[in-house]
């Protein structure tokens, strides 16, 4: 209960940042995927920390395993189990974290609701946890490529850094030309900038991330409470640091008139279309074959190297001396995360549409 | 599947906006809960069309009848069926619906998912279908209300026209006093004449409803995906005509820096508190005691009385005359929708915290 | 959670005995099915009391209504309502019930579990619950005998009269040529004269019920938890009175060597069949194409016409007068509950299977 | 879908027997509870291959690795992963198994259902499967035993012997006192030699196993589809080799008449208790506080060195060389398991009770 996700492609995921390691189980995966763990590392090298200048320099190597589910190097249709082992643990750097609670990270709530928490290092509340959903958001990739879906996630606001509208879908390679992930070069040089300053300062930002799909099917989505945003808001909302979430026109939409923001149909290439998408590819829903993209606030990283004040377990106030080794922004290692997590729905909603309305014929 | 909500205290909903009735059954409901009719009607009459100038002068008496579940005026633990039939119908209103696809309406994409649909005032993507989420709420509200938590919803903007912050939680009397559902009187006159002049343009609009929850104990809410407001986000956006959702600080507090954003501990009333609450009551999934607090973006309403560009169900484009009685603004009656869906949220979330952290002792 | 079943096509069942009425909620059902109150209520008149000389005197009408789901006579792929009012309530007669706990009934655990029970009639441990199960299996049964699954159950024994086994698939018609719905004439005979008898007594009986099920394809049902027969066990122990079930040659099969059970492969028809069937249809928990079976225990109704000992609600020792209208064997009419949680399993596999094995191709 | 069981302590499997490994993933479980390593090894012990003169000599260490969910000792509430490594394969053992389908396994419907199979020992429905049940079974009775509730499954016939009822609930040292798990000294010697002479013929046999439960509150179980014997009964079908379950008087109770059946209400010590036990402890599908006892059918091990009819991969007619080191009879492997399982419907169904019946006071 909660550390499940999906119905029929449905995943679990375990482990702390700290202990054996971290992973995560695929039940109900397709038969005969071809599937080889480096299929998963290279979205796992995304996610990293380390890669690059303006992450952590934390190191881990974050190897995956695959422990069962593929045979051959083709997928059996049984749960696909996979594991990352933790390592460079340095438990003596969470010496304060066992003594004091952490402003606006989860070290109060999770003592509060369990009686009792890892305190090294965040444990179960650390984005750590998002190595499963990413090794498993890989997989349901790659099944959707081979459908002809794309999903494309990139920065699209650092701090008060934004880029300019792209109406191209960018592809991969422009994503991750810089490390910030922005694909609008000047922006994302700005952006690198703004990063590495903050990070000297012992301060972070946070920002936007927008996501992007193309090739999407009609018909995905199941009202009404599996609506295909309301599924896709769930996902985004349980990652770490996320604050909102807005589909299509999203907050800014609500400051047209209906008359204004209405998609009028139109017939082109001999398909029905819409001649604007504020609807972000969603009516009622269910997917109407436009493009889907929805947008997700980040909050600034919660861990500053500033002294804050807080209290400690006895409930005493106290003052915590930020320390360790973390993101200054979590934006650029986030955007694997959430195409993963769109991977995820978009692939339970295609096999969901499979079973009820294309099994029988009547 | 889709039509269900909630793991512990589970409803499913059921019915189109034309038929034999609208309804929902809950299972799950705590035993010895004492039980009326009227407990659930209070609410219907909330979010019934027709109950001011404001929305549509459709007439519906939407009485609600409690089919099982409840016995000498008090809940069994059985499952609660409730009915409220459907009447008013004028199936002649609907002929253009037949043919010709409503812009921004769910038509469309019912007939590519369903291959049919019910033409009829809009089916199962009616907003009609939320009475089945208001009197399951009704219960919910009920039995948190007796626990000390208390659900506040009201509109905060239509259109351009915003209330200022009110730090005060308001009371009900103070929501309900205009038939807007804005607690602050001179921005809900203001609120209320911008409505009646896009009705009598036959245009419409959107705008943000804020829901705020006070006496939530710590606690609720359950990582990683099942996060408290990965919860709420699904459940706002599996509302119709909703495009965002943000929790707390939301998209605004991505222009804060870290040091700025997070909210420090302190010890108040002998309690641990936070000083400021940009989390809004939630950290690492969990609620930490705060005041609950998020926003929801209601698009503008999709009919509007202009003609539109659509194509009809062979897919030639064709001209549609908007016509029927809808409201010019749904966030009115959105209000005790989005209090229901809050409910329904958080009575889950207290069952599985009970029954993962309160019933063994070791 | 406790009142739904199914994964994809997922019904929820609702009411007691006593109250507003009984009915169900599908959620799944495939869209475009034909569908019919007749082809309902059909099934609905093989399960009402009242229908021959050895049910029970009590009369119920049972009437269906289709709430929603179903438009122009054609399934929308939204939940299905159905909706079956109480009638003939002698609350008078249940005067007793309220005092004192009725043994092998569900009174006392009812009052243990909930703090609370409708005394009228057993309430939602009534053998009236399953009216709901019995008008979506309805539903289940018209699509899979569409694909060609053909589902039979049948009285095999009655107490201590046992029918000879039958290797011919019985017609619908010959099972239900008797009231006892035993296809082998004479036994029927038999068993209508001992239930009579028995009815005459005050006393009552219980036996087995066989299902069968021919034309299943290859590949039904879903390791490890989910296997075929593990489903089917959950379906038929869910039902009232039940005290057993056995897959293929069950408790006798231990009885045999692995050398004398197992059911060798050969090739037949261009296909590869088993030669012998102890399986039952179901290897390593999937259909393997073969005729599907099992046997279901129903005890003796726990309701006799003569004074038993009993404690009344305060604990105290009692004598119990029985009273009431009530079937004294079961087995008639549980043959239909048993082929709609028989077709409710299959339904749900056929779509199970179509989501993970049949959506995408490598 | 298919490889989780459980709602609120719900566990997922996942491995098959020859490959990376076997595991578990239990989600929902308690925390605070004090859990080590050896706690469940000890009951993979009971269940490991090569533990006895009638087991498969194959030799498996099957250690268990706590990956997460436990610190310092202690159990966090988030998820517990545990992995055991698979050793001693010697795939070329399973050169003809690549080839021809084995009787009564389920190559031949994994590889029609999937389209594809790991030929290796079984893949996933080999009984390796059940470590992962075994090892999250192992913190299910930890947690029930801390309640009162004790489990005790036991062999109570191996083919045509069968032991004495016995009224004494036997204790662990009884039932293992001997290798074929029967608490029964002298008629667990005969099972032996039994076992024994069919392995040297190259044949195998089947049986009961009787599952008791002592110390179970009232009130477990949930109406109507969660009934307790429904939950136990797909559990228990679940596992490898399973053929039948009864619960209480079972198939032989409906050869009494109701007026025989019925278990008596009295007042004993102060609390209402049936006289007779013939419900098995579960009335309406709730517990009644008195002893659950159930028995669950076992065919013979479908691996019998002796020369069989098969067909291979094209469908050739062939005869099949039975070979590999198989248990002669899988039953006093599987009584671990049994209780295993039973353990985890039990814990599941006593957090439900919490949830719903005990967390409000109205």
């Amino acid at each position: 209960m909660g550390n499940s996700f999906g119905t029929l492609f449905r995943i679990s995921t375990w482990g702390e940042s700290h202990g054996g390691g971290i992973g995560v189980v695929i039940d109900g995966c397709p038969p005969g995927l071809p599937l080889k763990a480096e299929d998963i590392q290279v979205d796992l090298e995304r996610r990293r920390p380390g890669q690059s200048k303006i992450t952590t320099p934390r190191k881990e190597d974050d190897q995956v395993e695959i422990l069962s589910g593929v045979f051959e190097g083709v997928t059996l249709g049984t749960p696909i189990a996979m594991l990352v082992r933790n390592e460079d643990a340095r438990p003596q750097a969470y010496d304060e974290m066992k003594e004091k609670f952490r402003p606006s990270h989860a070290d109060f709530t999770y003592q509060e609701k369990f009686g009792i928490r890892n305190h090294e290092g965040g444990g179960r509340s650390s984005a750590r946890e998002t190595i499963g959903r990413v090794a498993a958001g890989a997989i349901a990739k790659k099944i959707l490529t081979s459908t002809g879906i794309e999903i494309r996630a990139y920065v699209e606001r650092v701090h008060e850094i934004e880029a300019p509208e792209m109406n191209k879908f960018p592809t991969l390679e422009e994503v991750d030309a810089s490390p910030v992930r922005c694909p609008h070069p000047e922006t994302a040089e700005k952006m690198v900038d703004h990063i590495l300053a903050q990070k000297k300062a012992g301060d972070s930002v946070g920002g936007l991330i927008r996501c992007r799909v193309q090739g999407i099917p009609t018909g995905l989505g199941v009202p009404v409470f599996d609506r295909l945003e309301a599924d896709l808001a769930k996902a985004m909302l349980s990652l770490p640091a996320t604050k909102g979430v807005e589909v299509g026109s999203g907050f800014a939409g609500t400051l047209l008139k209906g008359s204004e923001h209405n998609d009028a149909f139109e017939k082109r290439d001999e398909q029905i279309r819409t001649k604007t998408n504020r609807s972000g590819g969603v009516q009622g829903g269910i997917s109407n074959g436009e493009e889907l993209y929805f947008r997700i606030a980040f909050k600034p990283t919660a861990t500053v190297l500033q002294p804050q004040d807080t209290v400690n377990i006895d409930g005493d106030e106290a003052e915590l001396f930020g320390r360790g080794r973390h993101d200054p922004c979590v934006l650029p290692r986030a955007v694997p995360i959430v195409e993963a997590m769109t991977a995820l729905v978009l692939i339970d909603h295609r096999m969901r549409q499979a079973a009820q309305c294309e099994t029988f014929s009547f």
